[in-house]
């Protein structure tokens, strides 16, 4: 089963963070978030047809190779250690990232500006899917021990 | 790089789904959504810490294998082909199916019942992330094609 589960790389982000140092700690912390790129593949760009109409997307990119997960650990704002599983750290079993982002549309032919990445430049693209508000919107979820750590909101 | 993106089991989901006829068109279209299972490994049980305070997480899960990915689809609900980018359709390069599910507890230790799952009984655990409305939650997303084929909320 392992081994059947391998990814392959659709594209790739562009963003203005060059080391993890510079990366913000989410997408929306930076005011105003910078435009970035989504740059998919030619193979892959078919998979695009009727993706302009939604206002919002959510991407998974690769965060790893990853030598051993830390499946408990402190964050850099927080005083005492959480589970891996109640934080969105990249140090994970599988290092899938994941944004919902802003869709400003195409800057060329496959390249995506999108608002809201906090992820290195060159990061792996793996998957773009709609965000669909019906399914994927919670607006009074409870955040748990991260409640008093929520980035405000524009 | 290719070789370097591989996953691993982190457990698997408990549906009432055995079959793809049976699975619903998504989580929240079964009124009232049954509660299924996540079941996490051992080995992956200490990165649960502090989850228990988020009434909501996303779950990432493997959907495949997928021989060739199908770049542009019509769904069963469409009259004409969307790019797989702009639908939530399994045969994806790389089958990472995304759901966000309400959390209701734990049923045993590293056993989580939650409600919104679309997949079959049986679907491998890829992460648990805690949904965080500060940054997930766009409640005025415009849906583009799929407006008018959303699922209703209860």
């Amino acid at each position: 089963m392992d081994d059947e589960m391998g990814l392959r790389p659709i594209g790739f982000l562009s963003t203005p963070w060059h080391s993890l140092k510079e990366c913000p700690r989410n997408g929306r912390q930076p005011k105003p978030a910078p435009v970035c790129q989504a740059t998919v593949r030619p193979e892959y760009r078919d998979g695009l047809l009727r993706v302009e109409g939604f206002s919002h997307l959510i991407l998974l990119y690769w965060l790893g190779p990853v030598a051993t997960p830390e499946m408990r650990f402190t964050p850099p704002f927080a005083a005492e250690p959480a589970g891996l599983f109640a934080t969105r750290g990249p140090k994970r079993p599988n290092p899938i990232g994941l944004s919902v982002v802003a869709f400003d549309g195409f800057a060329a032919e496959g390249v995506l500006n999108v608002r809201y990445l906090d992820c290195l430049d060159g990061t792996v693209l793996l998957d773009i899917k709609p965000y669909l508000r019906s399914v994927d919107c919670e607006a009074e979820a409870s955040m748990g021990w991260l409640a008093n750590h929520a980035t405000p909101r524009e």
